[in-house]
């Protein structure tokens, strides 16, 4: 590598809750974080600027990842003109909040493919061979429950989640040999999130819901952003595929 | 359901495997079956001939799924000319044999969710109406092992199969109560099938992997339409979600 | 076989519930039925009386599953008196209702286990030398929610019937090629079996209880049983492992 | 806690793999190490003075998990005389090697579960009354393959397994609200252990077998303890109940 070259945690999907936070967190490890997001270039300015105001390295951009071209570009510009990509963490979710059948249209379940589904295959065109010469590199992916099992108004999601659940599987079982670690992260719960289950819900409901599930009831991006650390540290004698998050307070995915 | 309508079995993928046999079974069973398959319209017509000598009822015609209102057209043609689909099965693979990463392009990926998850969601979409209406229905489809676990060369495959085991639950955890039954089989083996199978190896080859796998080594299609109908007619008091298939000396896809 | 020997299925656990009506449904398909119950003599007679009745061969004993020797003895005296056991239905459930861990006694846990689990190896010992050498003959498990996910206050239950799953896959794993084949059918949900819930409810919850389920809301014995004798007719080129059960107005385990 | 008191990590099962070392890293994290093993009293001791040397706390006993009373006397008399059990590491394996069901005893089959299962549920009845009432606690079960998927050969290890896996969810369902954090940690590979792998395959096989996985390809139980380490940090908003670990080299369970 050379010298003037960073080593690039590149986070996809980097707003104000787990990408974000998670960007934060390998900043302030060493890693030169790249924040990419799909809109409000204010609050990635500002997301850069903590981390720049922590000592840390950041740069980052508007990214639309069902784009043509979008991801492979960004791979590609990253790679030339930053650094390797160690690490890059996967943080675009495909949740529409629960709909029936007839109210989720075909262009709603495309899109939920290709954001979550499409645009990992996409990445790992673009990745796995750049990791593969380095022969090391990690591909973390945040997942949901619905990746697990599929729920009454989860037609979108689940579908997309669990074509993309195999695909780390299949991703993972062709590239572990060669130094990459694909895992694949179950948040089972809600995240402290405003910029995904806060404009869901709305300012008003969301504070409602977080006041419901009490303290620590929610699962906090911070700590998120610690496993994923863990997870990019494991020594490759013991990698980890797949790992479950939930707050102590939420019964788990499999009771009821 | 007036006198002159049919009940109707609709195979989507009517090949000379699983899905012409299922057709023929359930057409002895009293139904009308109506073969739908991409291509050969001599097999299609041979198949729906056999149906016809044997005292059963058959149509068909040729459908591409991915092509924009195939399916819905297909359905409602057939609900208003022939009579309700009481089962469906949806018989569409996606399995392209093992490819690496690198070889999978980013069409045959789009294709395999086209053909396996997104032409189901559109099934569903065009049918469950109908269906609810009369609280009544099977929607059986056709699954493989790679809708539960991932594996090398599998990327499309695994994601598409994988995808639309979660659809199959979300629809299952939308539709139960209404009456309609979604089954997902996994046939986890190799089918005695020459139009997938024996097309995909080549008739030496094919021929030599019988031989290798021996008597009853493969599953029979007969068998498998069999189970079909059987899920079919299951009272509603005890009905099945879920189901695996393998021959005897095959190990099930969590042994090695 | 002896022109004088019966093709037996042995029911271990021939209650009112799904035993006694499975017991039932194979000797009208022509099997000898051998009906051993832990308790209620009458019970068991009666049952055997109506198998007569029907047309059917049947008889029974009183069965302690759990006393030394009991099940290999048992099936030590049919293979010799009456024939060879071609199917057995392990119909042992450990269900003892919800109980906090502080109310589930050490001897409770080892009963769970001594019944769900351990039963089942000492059947498999002794019957699949004799099965092996036929090269054929099937064990069929009935298998309930908890084998597939613990829950708050089925400690006992759950980690019996979860061993008992794994304890399945691994005779499948070695005995398949042999003719043998294991099915493992996950009961998800409440039964309507006077046997079983209707004495932990006691017959007035039980009458409520079925009231609140409604029409075709609990699972119907009869069609359990044609679940089974499904299973035991499968052809071995087509062997179904595990299949779940439940009634269409419940919701599978996975959701909630 | 009286400030006499340390801050208690009992490893169960604590040979000179992942028991051993678990304990060493929690000892060098602050934790007072407790270290239980069924035998070796030499290397037990070798231990001790290990963490003491490198200005840890520790101490010790060999325990036979199997004895009535052995688990609940030796939790009440640390939680008495050496302070308040903040983590338990439940380390006990059942192992024995593949073994036909022919060549699987009445005996080890017991052995399997009053190590793997039974043991756990003992340890949790003496021990959850305690965390709850401080309303915090770890308890970590090293798990394996054989929980998740019997397989040729492990009758009695994946009955075992499986019923602790079930046992783990429904204590995590019944406890984690009372803030006891339980984690099953499925060691799905090979790991470098001369206590336990090493003393199954034997020296020579030993050193062959880590020959032919080359370099990184075994388990580091350095790694699992940083693993077992952070699950134990984990804030309770943020709990991961179950997770995998194999070498970058191997292919996990799902594939072959």
């Amino acid at each position: 590598m050379n010298k003037n070259m960073e080593k690039v945690c590149l986070v996809i999907g980097a707003g104000a809750g787990i990408g974000g936070t998670v960007a934060k967190k390998f900043a302030s490890d060493g890693y030169y974080a790249y924040l990419a997001r799909r809109t409000d270039e204010e609050g990635l300015n500002r997301l850069i600027k903590e981390i720049e105001d922590a000592g840390g390295k950041a740069s980052g951009s508007l990214l639309n990842v069902i784009e043509e071209s979008s991801i492979e570009d960004l791979v590609n510009k990253i790679e030339s003109e930053i650094g390797p990509i160690d690490t890059v963490i996967y943080n675009i979710g495909a949740q529409i909040g629960d709909r029936a059948l007839a109210d989720t249209s075909y262009k709603a379940f495309e899109m939920g493919w290709r954001m979550a589904t499409f645009g990992l295959f996409r990445l790992a065109q673009v990745l796995t061979p750049k990791m593969k010469e380095r022969q090391s590199g990690n591909i973390i992916v945040t997942s949901a429950t619905s990746a697990v099992r599929g729920n009454g108004g989860q037609h979108s999601h689940a579908a997309a989640m669990g074509g993309r659940r195999m695909l780390c599987q299949s991703l993972n079982a062709e590239f572990s040999k060669d130094g990459i670690h694909v895992a694949h992260v179950i948040i089972d719960g809600a995240v402290d999130a405003p910029d995904t289950l806060g404009k869901m819900l709305g300012p008003e409901l969301f504070e409602q819901f977080k006041e419901k599930k009490g303290e620590n009831g929610m699962i906090i991006p911070e700590e998120v952003a610690e496993t994923y650390l863990f997870i990019a540290k494991q020594k490759k004698s013991t990698w980890t595929h797949e790992i479950d998050i939930r707050a102590f307070s939420d019964q788990a995915w499999w009771n009821h």
